[in-house]
């Protein structure tokens, strides 16, 4: 049974909790039992990070024992070469969600340092980006096409 | 009963048959059935446009009569503010697709000027940008947060 | 007599039914018809055209049997080089219009590879814009400074 | 009866008497008087003022006692983020003027600082730039939308 | 029989009628006709497309039926992503050619977004350039490398 | 009875121990004492916290039971989206302080990512910049005018 | 018994007249005399001086008798180099002050041409920081460490 | 006999008496009068202003009755476009001279708005520069070249 | 006996064990008591230590008992200011290597944050670097010319 | 009978011997044969060099005695002024050929210093981009049109 | 009895033999005697050096046995950091001339990577830079400041 | 017996006789002897070369019969694409070398066009870089990865 990585960056355990306007309405914890529900769905099993911490979310994709990850780097999306490394180093297919849709925000927010290692990238719709996440990571896992 | 137009910019006729390497091998028959399919199931219509044209993308998107939209702009992402003005004038969601993971090709294909008018973007996840896709557009529009 | 054309590029068709905010909330039909009378009696002749494709503008621009053009080349103002060699190709006198003050919105809309080409610009005042682009454009041809 | 202030910046007494294939043979009090003559047809009142200095002209400004301006910033166009802020802080419309097509001269006469806070802009038309300028901003003082 | 595709881009249909002091004075027909007559001495036959539309010139391209590609891109040059992409999935030679040397002119059309996906590019010799274009590629038809 | 956080950043705890001729040569803890002071006298406890950890500072910052926070963010001024994002999602005035005039120095430390969210910022006057934040924090909460 | 020149650059004058969502709702007077009074406390003089003039701030600069100076330039700040260089003639302490915060308005205001020169920089506090600004120059004049 | 204007901008009142290291220890007048002496060996006049006002400076310019021009612009180098015009209308001879090598300090003096349209420019030798300068004006405007 | 501490930044536990082509196929420890060796031989002691914590790595330094340091700090090399600041408070010899050529990788790798701050550089040479420059530091270390 | 002048930049003595996969398999002396034969049937004579040093070129451009010239000038067309400056200075048509598409290599090989200043450009037809020039040469020198 | 060198770079050989109309109609010899004669009236002795070569330039600086030397860099101005490099490696006074207004040319002209390391620049007197600058590099020889 | 290529660049011959400071007290002679040492007590036999010429060095590169080459290309680092070439079409290993820290010197200094084509880069350990590049070629030419 293959095994899914979610990890979610800085400030993102304050979901639901902050700038409701910008990030919704739901917790990270809300969330991630709907993500759980879907994989399980497809026969997939979770596993779940937060950090505010670059060198813990490094830590963590290094010891990964799973088929893919899916990531929200949040601040470290347009920061960390660190991430990035870690991501490449790492054979699996890799997918990048956003809530908001960071292109129609500060200009510092265009930029992902990630977006280039990764599978594919899916910002903007939400929660519904991790929903959609998690069925792309399970596709691109089954077809390892990366 | 909703309706979802889906337009196909500049050479996506072409798809499945040039560089399948970057863009896959199945052609755009093949995976607009397959996106009615998706949609059919949450009842929901699809109707499909293609062209090599900016100004008949511009038309199109103008005459549309559908609750949402799903673009892939192809070549006119980098160029076409015709196309994002003719977006931002449509009151509905829209949601932007790319085959390829553009944040991974060349450099003046990093730049959207579609993304910052548009609900969500998704990119890099072959044929399944689509499938995503088109369940992204059907839950926008469901729940009309833009 | 004299004959002035007066071309409207994309998405301008939408004047009055579209972004009231920024573009004011008389049709593209209600400006053309007080155009015409202003040059009326000045005993100048108009034709008015819109369309949303570059190239159709680029061809009635080649096959104006005009003594001036007055021009709003909306969203093609920022990335047309082909209506710039148009318009610098015929030998007659041009005014650009612009509804919103171009140069208080997007950055990317500051810029306009048409204005180098032009006897002169107008940006910023509804659809007076337009009345003044009428008034200025006759001037131009009777002067025939350019 | 309303009244407007004509601002006209530095080296700008010099028309007609200097380079005069640039900005055109008239002198400056001939327009004035055919702006006044324009304005009084609409039944306002016009007041004039040139200078060479900033602060002169930030003091202008400030003590305006009139229901729009107008104003031709020359080169401190380019320069003056003080007119710009004094012209801003003033609720009333503004209208800017330029003699010669700011966008067809050295690439640093492209950039104007004043656009941003305007009612809108005019350049290019030689003399007829300030007779377009008045009944723009007479129209822009009646409707009061800016 | 191999067959040559030779594409000209918006505004060469003026070829001769317009600015001639940087065009020259012959007209595209007459071009055409001496380009006719040398790939003929090669044995090689030609089509002729001229258009003003980008999206034209894209359907054109895919569509065509020819063992190579000489394009005159003209405007498109400079802002055309769609063509390129055309081109480069066309899997055959392909010659870019400027009747003027298009380096030195505006800053802006230094930069060909066609150059790099073309075989190689001949910009500066009048007329001459299509006519050393055609022997170009016809000998890259020959030896077919690219 | 409101609470201030103080946070300090990077390198900080070597204040009075490395190179004094920029950073002066009090230590923090006696800096401390002085703001504690400074607040007591207003009748506002402190709290202090230093780290060399992005990760931290973030937590620390969402952990806050504060009325303001005054953060010195050091080398995190010019690279971290996370404190920003932190600060950010706190719905409290903050005061940037920095000891040396940062924008006295290289080029690359006269960038803040931190500033735009911020109540305000104080740059350059040594331990004195920490006393002069106090102050301003003090006041920014009483007022809470952010 | 030590002086300090308080200067305060273009339109400042408006202070509680203009844009109170901006710069507050004190006028200049109500903030000098409060600032005379704290000055006062610490047996400090005060000379007041504002202008729309760079030439005349510059004059009063050279000409002050002065053992330190508070300046709030204002529109100057990011494009006077004279002020700058008048400011960095005079050997004696000066300090920056900026009602609203300059780093969170628009691109151009996040440049200070004075900054560089001066002993410290404070920003965003509203009235608050001249009275910052007032204890911060009366410490930098009595250590008259700059 | 011809008459030469010298014109000194911000700050070089204080010539001798601040900066020395930079820009050495003589008063403006004791260089004035060696300037007045090698000018008289020429047969030639001279005419000596002195201001920190931008617009003085135009107002002089414009109002100068003489063959050529001699000027140190000092800080208004690299910010004034209204000097540049003002010398730009004035159809004479005009040498821009710099006490210190404005090429070898802050970056931001590398660039300077007045040279394009000068005869010459002379910088980094100190009072010499000026000495240089009256011999270069005087020279220029004999042979009116320029 | 003098020491060198030996710091490895984040995913350099990895070599070995990823992107061979790149970093090469000995691992961390098998390179660490090669240097060991070669340090041994010159009468110097050495501690190694390695992280994927930008925080970590700052406390390390700041605590390092070591006469010299190298450092690989890999990919903070081109984002951390923090690790910049904390060596450039040490006040001894420091050598920064890199396994790869960072020179001949992505754009954002060119560019060294540490480089300014260290006594030399060591680019490209595989596992060698670090042999290579740990002779480096002990000479440093010796003539402590830094 | 008229004489063109062949120059080969640094490194193309090499031609046939090194990267065969960029610069093809034959070698200059065969090349230089095949454009002498062309250029015999034309009734035209040839002169050769090359040379690695830019002075040197420099040198036989001024002291050539030809019509005409066509240069290849390899690495030396990205970085120097003096060979622009020297084709500049000789009156007579020049050609600029490449045996490679310099747009479709490294970024800084994309920026011709060289193109601005001659009649035409051809490149990437590999030894044919000499065959296509020497014709090229033979009109511009024949019509001399410039 | 002091020595001054002369040094032309590429091209300057050409003089009053090439564009006359930017570089004037004298030859160098009859520019370097006049040079000869202003320096013999002040005793002090010439030696004239020009080269189209970089290396000799830099060669020539190394060798020269003078108390100072006068430098038109031609072409080598704006690409040449070994002959910057050279004149920084010799401790005399150094004069950098040129014959045009560098400035008012082409963008690229108007860096000088010579003068940040030069006593001072003249620049646009035609020959009588060179006059101008023999009397600077005199003067600065005699006081030797630098 | 391996032979090893150690190239200077220009001004090299000047070490040990300017600017100590930066550059050290040995000779070019004295390293040069030093090297030879290292290089002979690894079997390897040494040729030196040093020029102030970039065509003679790129004519030394060509004609090198070595397993490998040390260079400093010192003032050619920043400007030369022919030795860039030169070295790119000698399949052999190359290490260049630093005497100072370029990074930490002026901006233009900290781009080298020769690094992205070399093995290696050792670059601000004094003549230690040559010492270490030695060592650092020899094995290089050993191993034969490059």
């Amino acid at each position: 049974m293959s095994k899914i990585l979610i990890i979610n960056g800085p400030n993102l355990d304050l979901l639901g909790r902050r700038e409701n306007d910008i990030y919704g309405e739901e917790t990270i914890d809300m969330i991630n039992s709907e993500i759980k529900k879907i994989a399980g769905d497809e026969g997939v099993e979770c596993e779940f990070f937060q950090s505010n911490h670059e060198g813990d979310i490094v830590d963590r994709i290094r010891d990964a024992d799973a088929s893919g990850i899916m990531i929200n780097p949040a601040a470290y999306t347009h920061t960390s070469v660190a991430i990035r490394d870690a991501l490449s180093a790492k054979a699996i297919p890799v997918v990048e969600v956003h809530i908001s849709n960071i292109y129609a925000r500060e200009e510092f927010r265009h930029k992902s340092l990630i977006a280039p290692v990764v599978t594919g990238q899916i910002s903007g719709f939400g929660k519904d980006s991790y929903f959609l996440g998690i069925r792309a990571i399970i596709a691109a896992v089954k077809g390892d096409r990366r």
